[in-house]
């Protein structure tokens, strides 16, 4: 990376952190200069528009999100084991790599009614997810883990279900058992899929 | 109600519309002057501050999901019945009564890591969601269609869980299934309660 990409990208790191607790629509070019200490005319010559820096912030996210989850959970067997893996990382260690837990999350409201092109972006890392949702059950049918008749896009819908959960009970009602419930709920569905 | 009270209350009215679409921050009194036709001054005189006009806002939301969910819901028989109509409602009339979809829903992610009085307003409001969803279990169990040693907690859980996803898969996702979904998940729930 040259000084001027590093330079870029820990700013975009400082942006991301923002978002995940104060939404897309407060990242101001003025917030995030508060943040880093650095000048707006700074800030300009790498993001041309506050639209630009939304963008790449989303891009920043999707990237840590196979960091943080698909990557760990694509070294586990096909199968099984790797929706577990899938489930787990997504519902822990995703939701705590970031102040404001889950971005897909903070943002999902905030854009479902602005249409744009951060909304678009969106909308395509979020059918990602679910699309590869869709093959990991897939292939636990194929390993004959899960019964031949399963209606994947039901269990999608339901994996889902939970996983979105969990940050509504957990950090803004501040339900302890939170965490406890998703599992369980997890669990059910698992041997539902049997 | 008075001439003034009824004007104040066709402005939270039109207020609720536009936070339904566009989350509680673009609440200003500049938007709503747009959305209204009123002047700054006008609204000024009927809402002291932005944080007033929010909490407003948010006490007109539970006043609505009051009248088309709770009202019709209670009209039902303690028990499955209730339940059932508390899911129904939730998941489409609510969902359905604001151009943006559950209100709860879009300003949720955005207070999450915002502490003050909005935030411990909506708070309040969905955790006596939460215990309503609560009770009305409870009587199921009374009257013998429930199982007596259902977990309770991980019920609501799922239970909300689903009607949190219909506006996640249908209306940011664009699933024509998700409402399907929804009420296949919500039978499945019901089958293991019993």
């Amino acid at each position: 990376m040259s000084k001027g990409e590093e330079t870029k990208r820990a700013i975009v790191d400082q942006a991301l952190e923002l978002v995940s607790t104060v939404g897309l629509e407060k990242l101001t070019i003025g917030a995030l200069a508060n943040a880093t200490g650095m000048s707006k005319s700074g800030l300009f010559a790498h993001f041309k528009s506050k639209e630009q820096l939304q963008l790449q912030v989303l891009e920043e996210a999707r990237q840590r999100y196979i960091e943080v989850v698909v990557t760990p959970a694509f070294n586990k067997p096909r199968g099984e084991a790797r929706l577990r893996a899938l489930f787990e990382l997504t519902l822990k260690d995703w939701e705590e790599s970031l102040p404001g837990g889950c971005i897909f999350h903070a943002v999902a409201a905030e854009l479902d009614d602005q249409p744009g092109p951060a909304r678009d972006y969106l909308v395509a890392v979020l059918r990602d997810q679910r699309d590869m949702f869709a093959r990991s059950a897939q292939m636990a049918i194929d390993t004959g883990e899960f019964r031949k008749d399963l209606d994947i896009d039901q269990f999608v819908f339901e994996l889902s279900s939970i996983t979105g959960a969990h940050p509504h009970f957990g950090r803004l009602l501040g339900d302890p058992n939170s965490e406890k419930h998703a599992r369980k709920a997890f669990e059910a569905l698992l041997e539902r899929a049997h």
